[in-house]
């Protein structure tokens, strides 16, 4: 891949992660595989980082789990972390935002582009060069944001029916409908993230995010019931 | 243990990691084992917290471990991780914060108390608990003060240099030489541990322990250095 093949690649990243690295070099040490660095005096690779991203990702994950599903066990929450942060789905993310194309290897070993495992490694660099140029709150911000569709796929098999059956349930207490209500909307806008709130009287409200605002509302529901109705 | 002992062993857990907690209910739950909690309505255990504390924890050793040793490659990092965050470690800790005498277990059931697994969890819960409350710069600034010494041991072979590390800083702030003065001596003749505080004009004291008065006092300088540049 040429150099300006590249660099247009790197620029196209940026403008899918929504944030453009102050700091070029630091940017460049996450996207550079071992094997564009062996050998070369002053290339630096992305192995450290990779170390300190795969750490930095496990907390934005756990929070998010922590956060979201006030009943699952410490069981139920390491199963899906694992999943959500291995490989695989680390690789799918990095595809996605065009770490493939990104990721600097040595000139004559372009057939490795697009690997599973270079791309994984690659992202897992990335987010803590997030982290060490933005701080926490500012790359869990992107890193929820590029985990959104992962995360969600994880509550999926839940939430089909969960506002119908909140609603069931808040009738057979005699409750008013259940409420719901935005309380935060970040990220771009072609990627929002919505905060929703739920509330059913007597209860304390809980809240959940998605990728709109609909997403968010059925979380919140099975967020709730699956507090009030662990064994449901 | 009487419900008196306990409470004086909450407040003494909370000076020793220098923070009070706003919400007493969260504090409790991080303190809460599993056994105590086991069929009581209304009462949460630590499991989920333990779950988010030990993400929390790998994330802040990770970070001190990458900001310390610019040379180390990502299999020794890692390495250097699993000891920092083991259950050893964490039980280690707690103990010396006092968890022990303050964690909840069922009444009938006090020989548990000081089990390492019990005090350990407790401990990843507790770092949970923090990060809730505070945020991560201010979980983060408690945990690396808990976890000072265990990171400080981790470098045993890189802090040869720190006592004139350390003067070179105070140098180089206009301050004058560091101060070291020993605060403890405990243990028998034959394996005595010495406790060395560290103090340069400006800066709030530090103190590590070592086999030996001179190990103590190096690692008190690494302490310092860690704390107060964490990114060197």
């Amino acid at each position: 891949m040429g150099l300006n093949r590249r660099a247009a690649a790197v620029g196209a990243l940026q403008a899918r992660i929504g944030y453009v690295f102050k700091d070029g070099a630091l940017l460049e040490r996450a996207l550079t595989h071992a094997s564009a660095a062996a050998g070369k005096r002053g290339v630096q690779d992305n192995e450290r980082l990779e170390f300190l991203g795969d750490r930095v990702l496990g907390m934005v994950v756990a929070e998010a789990l922590y956060g979201r599903d006030a009943a699952a066990n410490e069981g139920d929450l390491s199963k899906r972390l694992h999943a959500l942060v291995d490989k695989a789905t680390c690789a799918q993310v990095g595809k996605t935002i065009g770490l493939a194309d990104a990721v600097r290897l040595p000139s004559g070993d372009q057939q490795a582009r697009g690997n599973d495992t270079i791309v994984a490694d690659a992202c897992e660099a990335l987010i803590a060069a997030l982290y060490l140029e933005l701080g926490w709150e500012g790359c869990r911000a992107i890193v929820l944001r590029l985990w959104a569709d992962a995360l969600a796929r994880q509550f999926i098999g839940f939430v089909a029916n969960a506002k119908s059956e909140l609603q069931e349930w808040a009738a057979s207490l005699q409750r008013p409908l259940p409420r719901y209500r935005v309380i935060s909307r970040d990220g771009p806008d072609h990627a929002p993230i919505f905060r929703v709130e739920v509330q059913v009287d007597g209860f304390e409200p809980i809240s959940a995010q998605g990728r709109s605002r609909q997403e968010a509302e059925k979380l919140a529901a099975q967020a709730l019931l699956q507090r009030e109705r662990p064994n449901d």
